[in-house]
């Protein structure tokens, strides 16, 4: 195990966040609150930290899947440890175990919150929560792998291991292109929604913020009612832009490069936009005679659906006062997801053509058993290995959701609170149905349940294994072997011949 | 497609059901119940249906995968649209829809019911709605193979399809053999049962009635209140057999032929037990503090514990009342379900062995990518059929769960029942939560929230794919091709040569 190139890793992320911090630390002094001071301060302590864990370059930079995984997860946590320190500090969020919640549901685009009153937070705190989300949406370790150098192989497994999706599509050659041109994309697109809210009339600070929480598809809001009292014209820029970051990035990639009808002939975004739809006219028919507008009907089906399938979270009614089959579209949605390889979380539309397929090849191969035809995606044959990892990922998927609903019952509120309080962390969506539908939030908890939601956050961020891997004794046992080192020395060595 | 050879089977099938009918006739005629006369008529039109449909022998007995899927699905149904008819023609169950929904329940050994007042039933009515389950448990074609010749591979064909679990294990070289040491098992099983049950006093139609719901695992009883009013002695019998019938027979083959030691060798029948005890105890714990006696909340934990996971549904209490932990213990055990080659349902121990050990090695490839060990199971390393059968199990099973979720919801009922509802016909339970808890039933649901659950139920039984392959309409054009029948000739010759 790389130990010294994971320390300079961890290392970078830190300085990274002490960066970060001064933004809010900003906004605090624009708005003269006296919890400005804490933000500086933890960034400090983070560059501190982050100096003397970079000050030494390791001497190798090799970096196996092992050291991949293992370096993504620890950065996410120690992100998130850190980055929660301003929230306690503060006293907004008096329990340090709360205040690590909102982080990681912050960082991993959840948008689950304990805080039963977002409107008591100074404008600071609102501004570091709704900044995680836009940190967190495109990743941090893609941020580094677009500003740091890194030797090739290694920061593929970074970005494989922190990015959704079944697989990480190369965009171009070198990977740190790649991570920039994401990047890029990422903020023009942020820019274009502040600029359109702040036209339509919404405040800056709300603007700003509001647009963190919809590229990064998380879901805080700066007002208690989450987005039901902005203008009509408001929420339905919010629905757009919520739907576009969940579109699979290299669909803007093929725009931009002129490859127009590579882009409009991506499966995943058809089927995304034709479930959307599908979901939007449903819930519309179902909900339209509570309305008296259809138009009002039809907004909030919108936003609704818009937000659950792109796991933002954000809402502008309480859908939890929905009639049954209206709410079965939101979980089933909840599930299902946005595209690969955009800020969303769940499942993955793409992941769902594939199963859908596979369950049709099956069938099909019940009627005619000599005809082995491969399952086509994208107008390519899957390649097995693509097939074997989405099976596997399915497996996993469902044993730890079944584990962690199980575990939080221990908590013994009513089994639709489990089952969607674990949906939304599990999918990183943010509200649930019951006690932790739009109008709640997750406070009520244990500390167990708490510390159970925030793994589920994570491992639904991560896509599983990343987090998975610390619970298996075996990556320990090889972190702290000095034996596998110098063994992995040797193979280096072998490696050059 | 050999259509005369499904026409054939499909005429067995209703002779034996004609046969099935006298039995309930004569429980009728004993207890001088002028419903008996409906079971005569209904066995002599099935007699005489069968007559007609086996006249003409098949030329050719070439059966492949896709007749023994259509076949198996075809039987099912036209067994249950018969078996129906008596609850009808009496009147005991009003509405013929009612009435096919109990009899599917009862072939597939679900036990959900749609009757109010089960004591309201004459006693022929009650002993044909249990014999339903004995049949359906292990099996119709099984039975059809064990008495009527065929040629080997059709009959494997056929087998297959009906078996529940990942793999049929041929006990002996001919399948007739195996099928016939399978019923000889059940049927001296089922008879211990019902001694047992007479000597703790129980009263003779109870005992057949009840060991009938036992040995099929199928849940219907003959009280209103399930098995609550038997004594404890009578409810840890019942307990223990359940348990019984949902071990691999195949043990019970290796007991028998003093293969003791493969016996209990059989990781599938440990790990079961392991789930089983630790599901006890988790309940037990749980709603200890609910009861006065210990022994009692032991009684009720293992009885409830032993109903689920068998796939039974029997109960002597209102689980439903149970704290949140114990109820999503219950609601796991539903989706894990008994042992593969058992009369129960659900998704089998053994899909959950392989699945955790899917999940382990994946987590153990980021680790030291290079080891390719396959997964052992039973002391083998798995073919990569298997898994892959598995995995399309999984994802199949979740499309269409997801999707009876879903539509099950338009009859705008609460997610609790709805969730349940599905998943307790999906896996032949019975009763599940809420409006399907304990002390309700299915009679509210409309009547296509209740064809929908009646596919659920066969879908289940006969592991998804004979009951999917009725919805893709390439099996009835082939079904209806002649020009497909001239090929089969041709391959027929071919294959001869």
């Amino acid at each position: 195990m790389n130990r010294p190139m994971i320390r300079y890793v961890l290392g970078s992320v830190l300085k990274i966040e002490a960066l970060l911090l001064m933004l809010p630390w900003l906004v605090g002094m624009i708005y003269r609150e006296s919890q400005a001071v804490y933000y500086v301060a933890v960034a400090s302590l983070c560059g501190l930290f982050g100096l003397l864990m970079t000050y030494k370059r390791p001497s190798s930079n090799v970096f196996y899947m092992k050291e991949g995984c293992l370096t993504t997860a620890l950065s996410w946590i120690i992100l998130s440890m850190f980055g929660a320190v301003p929230f306690f500090a503060t006293g907004e969020i008096p329990s340090y175990a709360d205040a690590l919640f909102e982080t990681i549901s912050g960082f991993t685009t959840t948008g689950a919150s304990i805080l039963p009153d977002v409107e008591a937070l100074s404008h600071c705190s609102l501004f570091w929560r709704s900044l995680t989300h836009w940190i967190g949406g495109m990743g941090v370790l893609v941020f580094l792998l677009a500003v740091v150098p890194m030797s090739g192989g290694g920061s593929m497994n970074l970005m494989r291991a922190e990015s959704p999706g079944p697989s990480v599509g190369k965009l171009v050659p070198k990977i740190k292109t790649t991570a920039r041109i994401l990047y890029v994309i990422y903020l023009a697109m942020t820019v274009i929604e502040i600029v359109l809210l702040l036209v339509s009339g919404m405040p800056l600070f709300d603007s700003v913020t509001l647009s963190f929480g919809t590229a990064g598809t998380g879901g805080f809001g700066v007002r208690g009612d989450s987005i039901a009292s902005y203008s009509v014209l408001q929420q339905w820029i919010i629905t757009v832009f919520m739907i576009l970051f969940g579109v699979n990035f290299n669909f803007y990639y093929y725009l931009i490069y002129r490859q127009v009808k590579k882009g409009f002939s991506m499966e995943e975004v058809r089927w995304y936009l034709i479930v959307i739809l599908t979901a939007i006219a449903g819930i519309f028919l179902n909900i339209r005679h509570l309305y008296e507008s259809g138009f009002k009907a039809l907004t909030d089906a919108a936003f609704q659906v818009g937000s659950i399938i792109t796991t933002t979270g954000y809402c502008t009614t309480d859908f939890d006062l929905w009639p049954g089959f209206s709410r079965s579209i939101l979980v089933l949605l909840m599930f299902i997801g946005a595209c690969a390889g955009s800020t969303g979380g769940g499942m993955k539309v793409s992941r769902g053509i594939i199963a859908v397929r596979t369950l049709k090849k099956e069938l099909l191969s019940y009627i005619h058993p000599k005809s082995v035809k491969k399952i086509q995606y994208e107008d390519k044959p899957l390649e097995h290995d693509v097939l074997r990892s989405l099976n596997v990922y399915i497996i996993t998927y469902v044993i730890l959701f079944s584990l962690s609903v199980l575990l939080i019952s221990l908590d013994e509120y009513d089994l639709v609170t489990n089952f969607t309080a674990v949906a939304a962390t599990f999918n990183n969506i943010g509200p649930g149905l019951s006690m932790v539908g739009p109008t709640g939030n997750f406070a009520f908890f244990s500390v167990w349940a708490k510390i159970l939601l925030m793994i589920d956050m994570l491992a639904g961020r991560l896509e599983l294994f990343p987090i998975l891997i610390l619970f298996h004794p075996e990556i320990w046992r090889e972190f702290f072997s000095k034996k596998q080192e110098r063994e992995k020395a040797k193979q280096k060595a072998g490696d050059k011949n």
